[in-house]
């Protein structure tokens, strides 16, 4: 469901998209790449394999990934698949709060995140009203974004898109999570300005995407690093 | 093909899509979901397992479930599936004039379609000029809609799924069905009053699904229940 | 990923289109078809399955079938299965530069491209800043098109779904390739003049393939026969 729009969002913000689901050639496609998003949204047999192997490629590659466990509040085996996953390296988890609960066996709160990030030393960016950005030590509380970010399907996904290109740039893991996440929400804003419904919210967040600048980012993002 | 708008037309009229084609966890989906729809295009093994175990759940749990054959006059196993599923309590059945003459063995008239959905004790909602609900003994013509509707693909599986909204929310599958026929039609003609084309159609039905309020449709919905 | 858009595309420009990737059912999507389009966009062992089943179908019934490979420069499963295509009447191949150069084994130039049209009886659209289609006596060099249209995905496989469209009218190769190839290039003009980003560009190029007319067409081509 999520591929086209998530394609799109990143040859929207510069970035050049591979997606594919096939074993057979994935350890090739993220062989060449620079950074490598796993979504577990229609998650089969096939799928889980085609990730395993593209995880240990980007591994061996000393590439960056990232992981959007989606619906592992509601599917057992995305949630089992993603345990799996936490050990192997991952960067970055970007999720919503009823997945982080699934996962973390608590409800997210400044401390439980924190706790999580460091426990697995992996970046959390947690989405919600004001997203979270932590990697247990540092800590980052955005709150741009617009509810109309909601009605479009694959949001999400395309925001874990622009986060995975971001790490594929910044080594710092959590400063490029917290750009995504910034960059996102002021995208939002800006689409929401111009927009009549959802309809017109998807069309006008890429083009956002597109033409956002450094200058439009630092002047609208609304971060707070003490919260 | 469809997933990517028809999950987008879901989340535009309030409804919260979930899109899996994996057998290993449609059962999880369906259960904790309040309506199901099945839709016919692009069909394989996989997806008539997943297809199968997803109405075993819905019909354990009581929950209202639609189908939409795609494409049975062109594909045999389409059509032979269909047969099959008619058998499980399915509480409305969304096609065309094409795939109801495959699949009744005679063109759509007043008549033919009272009768099948009277033998088979399914809803039909039959899309046309003008669409056509009747569950065997009620009748309902809606002359709402556009050319432009055929302009886009996975308009139809939008419009089922609408149906399926309206299911999870309203008991009376006929009413539910003829009011998201009604819906639809109506939010097509206020997008085409905006368009310029089919792209800018697919937009603004999508903003149009989201604004619809009562008083609009009420007000421009043209449905006539004695035709 | 493409599935959507092409579709789109093309409903847009006139055509019926119909998506299937299930090797049980394709052959009786091909043979009721007027032309077959294969895109190898996310290929695995089902979809090769698939691809070989329609190709038989199609050559069986004399209709007309165009190659798209996408990513052969990146995959070689892929670039070994076009080989094995290329050999069984396939009337158009449509590719960028980069393919090119990994199918034939040096970079295109009028020179190499005409040869290797003529050495595989098949006609040659590459896409570039100015696209080129040989089928290694005829030649045409097409200078419309915009940028925007490498920020939109799935452009490459709707302008090979358009020119499979082209070939199902059009018994000559060559002038169906070289028609489609100036008609997505005028449409992104047109686009490209309305949109404000990749997302405004994605709609109004739906518009404009949809509203193109021969007149439009004729005086906004530019076309060279000689260069």
């Amino acid at each position: 469901v999520a591929q086209n729009f998530t394609a799109n969002v990143l040859l929207a913000v510069g970035a050049v998209p591979s997606m594919t689901v096939a074993p057979e050639e994935i350890a090739d496609f993220a062989g060449s790449a620079q950074g490598l998003l796993v979504n577990l949204g229609t998650f089969d047999r096939e799928r889980r394999k085609a990730t395993e192997r593209a995880v240990e490629t980007v591994r061996r590659e000393k590439l960056p990934w990232l992981l959007d466990p989606v619906f592992i509040d509601r599917v057992p085996q995305r949630l089992s698949f993603t345990r799996v996953l936490l050990g192997r390296g991952v960067a970055a988890l970007r999720l919503n709060r009823a997945e982080f609960a699934a996962l973390a066996g608590s409800q997210p709160t400044r401390h439980s995140v924190a706790a999580f990030a460091h426990e697995h030393g992996v970046v959390v960016g947690l989405s919600g009203e004001t997203d979270i950005v932590t990697d247990g030590d540092r800590f980052a509380a955005i709150a741009n974004g617009h509810p109309l970010m909601a009605k479009v399907t694959a949001m999400g996904c395309a925001v874990s898109a622009v986060a995975t290109a971001c790490l594929a740039l910044e080594p710092d893991a959590w400063r490029a999570t917290a750009a995504a996440l910034a960059i996102a929400g002021v995208a939002g804003e800006i689409a929401a300005a111009r927009a009549e419904g959802p309809g017109s919210f998807a069309v006008a967040i890429l083009d956002a995407f597109h033409n956002l600048d450094g200058d439009s980012l630092m002047t609208r993002a609304r971060v707070d690093y003490q919260a």
